[in-house]
């Protein structure tokens, strides 16, 4: 296996529909294909709007099984031009039981593996844990074709605990779908460090576990559904970077974009000689991580 | 007590004897605390060179027991101009154990605590495995006139672990004194990378954990006494940042120089409101962060 490996990140607004959305990302991942992109990401809940803005049952509707109609045709997607693609997917498990659910294809088409978002928000905008239940399938890679994928959701962003466990279990990419922007009511000093932040958070993980990091954010604007709050008005930024947490590729703030980087594999290996973190970890004294709070 | 705290940073080289550093340093927090501040970072082993460049059982004559003369010095000037004073010494804890210890002095100079390195580095030009047995302290915060101190030193700064662990604990703040530079053979690009990881890493840990940090690093060049390496050029560059990881004030990367900001600790509680990560850990699922690996 060479150790470059062609990227894609396919970031979008919503295009009102899930065959509207599923015909974009068909579009997009043929150009990526051609481009000689090996592995795809998209951004969260692809199919359609981001829709955690307000809390209502008929939202359930958007929920599929996996498999299922959108999980076929992705998988058709992946074969057909001989892809990695990690898609996002609202996944209804059972009545009253649904997840958010990162879906990886291997490059022959077949479910190598699924992801559930283990860290759920609920906020002003992003009201997840009325939709999805946590996830319970722990923080485990998956192997592909390209190599083996620590796949993360958004909320997930935040936590170097969760990238740090996917590093411990091999994983050679961490890979983030994300939906995250601003409330257009806020200072644009105070939208600034929000997204800056999200950028470090992520580049910090790539350096402290010597991996690169990929993350596919959702652009454009949505309204609250509600009419109460301002709507969201999603940052893009989508990015690519090295296991230095330098930089390979990153998005703009406000269109559409395939954003396409190479990822030269070897680099971890040679990252993690020169600082060998992982060599040094004090496992002796870190129990207390697995403590809501070490005060009363 | 205000929610604004003036700290600042002593960014140096070393002048070349533990009297010449001590002076300078006393000259530095006189003129701090004439500014109205009132916590003083120095950098790691202010007390002479970063002796670890090479092996020799002669340079563990720079070590002091604590209390010792250095810190006794600390302790008066701490107390003279009434700031909390965290120092960095090379301690002598008995024939054979030595530690590379954060010292805390609280504005009255005595002794509020101590944290001893918990992670040892050990890599060519930064030999630090051969002169510090690894800390034994755990990682505790110490409690001060100005909040409860995250106290870490340099390798520890990598590490997301250390700073998670003194926020569970209720740091305030989080402190990094630290020595690190450049292979001056390294390419430019290379330096760059580095030096951006670093405080990457460190801003990570800002954002991960709503806290400030400061991160007070060594300046200038320092030669390799065997004469085989290239020696290393400190690469300065102090910082603070905020508890979105905002940076607040930045040193230069060649000069010695006294970093002062403002830092509000009530941002800490307002950021940790919009972004509560500390309200979705999942730590039914953390178990594995302390072993070693998760595969065999």
């Amino acid at each position: 296996m060479s150790s470059s490996l062609r990227v894609a990140l396919v970031q979008d607004r919503d295009r009102g529909s899930v065959d509207a959305n599923l015909t974009r990302i068909e579009q997009q991942v043929a150009q990526a294909a051609a481009a000689g992109v090996r592995l795809v990401l998209l951004q969260e809940l692809h199919n359609g709007a981001y829709f955690c803005q307000h809390q209502d049952v008929a939202e359930f509707d958007r929920a599929e099984a996996i498999p299922g109609p959108s999980s076929e045709r992705l998988s058709a997607l992946a074969a057909v031009h001989n892809v990695v693609l990690v898609a996002s997917l609202f996944e209804r498990r059972a009545a009253g039981l649904y997840h958010n659910t990162a879906v990886v294809f291997d490059a022959d088409g077949r479910i190598a593996g699924r992801y559930r978002k283990m860290h759920i928000p609920d906020d002003p905008g992003f009201m997840e844990k009325f939709y999805f239940t946590p996830g319970d399938l722990g923080f485990e890679p998956i192997d592909t074709a390209v190599g083996r994928l620590g796949v993360l959701v958004c909320w997930d962003q935040w936590y170097p605990e969760a990238a740090r466990l996917m590093a411990l279990a091999g994983a050679d990419l961490l890979l983030y779908p994300t939906a995250i922007g601003w409330d257009p009511r806020d200072e644009s000093a105070e939208k600034l460090r929000q997204q800056d932040a999200w950028v470090i958070s992520q580049r910090g993980h790539a350096v402290a576990n010597g991996l690169p990091v990929l993350s596919c954010n959702r652009v454009g604007f949505e309204a609250d559904p509600t009419g109460l709050g301002a709507g969201i008005q999603f940052w893009g930024s989508s990015f690519v970077a090295g296991p230095q947490g330098e930089l390979l590729a990153r998005a703009g703030d406000s269109d559409d974009e395939l954003l396409i980087a190479d990822v030269d594999l070897q680099r971890s290996e040679n990252v993690r000689r020169i600082w060998p973190f992982l060599r040094d970890r004090r496992i002796d004294a870190y129990g207390d991580l697995t403590r809501r709070f070490r005060l009363p």
